[in-house]
């Protein structure tokens, strides 16, 4: 199975895709896309999703995952993130790619066994786990890896993308991705 | 020239249409589009997005005018809004329809002369400027129409709107739309 993790932002947005066989895994692809500052907002927001769409084609990822809201941003970076976000999963819902949510916590818990853990621990962690040579650049590559791998450990999420492929469960897309995840978050205005 | 407003939501997008020839304005098409809470965010964030792209073929607006972010909002409310609004903008970008941004202070100014006027009497101008036999319903639709209105009487938006296809400016698109309009809006994360 194939794993697209993003980091969303309007100027820069991290992916990195894994592949795993359910025991061990791999790094296929990592970096980040960006979008000029002098360019006006819709302009931005096309070049993310031009740029997205052409990766998730490119690797054609069965799952996708993304960060789950940060409440602890402020409003002004709510939004913005927000843009960008629902940018990258409109690409996913057009190509029928299951999209799974974890909060930073859960990424940390994943990787390293801490919820506190700092920002280099999950960077070393994603660097050995992936057996890379260094740990990815930038670091919004670094988070999208991180993702990606706290999608493979929350076993068993080869099943729960079966299923919301099928159609199954309502709460398996855009969940938080733990096995004993709550039903859908209705994010709604 | 034809101004489509736009009040972005995840649950309910509200739209309006006016066509203008600079002293008298008409409404063309009006209403809301929904998405359901019963679907994944995913979905949701698609079916908006096919919903308005839908509307901007079958219009052709010249114009799109959207609410400028509220900082009052709570950060999760921002966070919705910005999916919602950054997959408008999107639709917008694609089909190179220049978008233009209105707090609701310039909204309710420019249809009332008073920033701090109820949402009954903006209702109430709405009404009474594109000679409506009523209100408009739901509330979505009413605020998309009073930011088309404040979209048309921001003078010479028809001017900006060719600078701004012609990429002579870059402060058009995107920037809250008085005449003396500060450069671009740099909404980033």
């Amino acid at each position: 199975m194939r794993i697209l993790g993003l980091d969303p932002g309007t100027a820069t947005t991290g992916y990195g895709v894994i592949d795993t066989d359910g025991n061990r895994a791999k790094a296929v692809d990592h970096g980040a896309v960006y979008t000029s500052s002098e360019q006006p907002l819709p302009q931005r927001v096309l070049s993310l999703f031009e740029q997205i769409s052409s990766i998730m084609d490119r690797w054609r990822p069965d799952a996708v995952a993304v960060e789950e809201v940060f409440f602890n941003r402020n409003v002004r970076s709510a939004l913005a993130v927000g843009q960008a976000r629902g940018t990258l999963l409109l690409a996913a819902a057009q190509r029928n790619i299951p999209v799974f949510s974890y909060t930073p916590l859960e990424v940390k818990m994943a990787l390293t066994g801490q919820g506190r853990a700092p920002k280099e621990q999950v960077g070393f962690m994603v660097r050995a786990l992936l057996r890379l040579p260094e740990i990815p650049r930038p670091d919004d590559a670094a988070d999208a890896l991180a993702l990606a791998v706290c999608c493979w450990h929350k076993q068993p999420w080869d099943q729960k993308v079966r299923q919301a492929r099928a159609g199954q469960v309502r709460s398996a897309p855009e969940s938080r991705g733990g096995p004993a995840s709550p039903a859908g978050v209705g994010e709604t205005s």
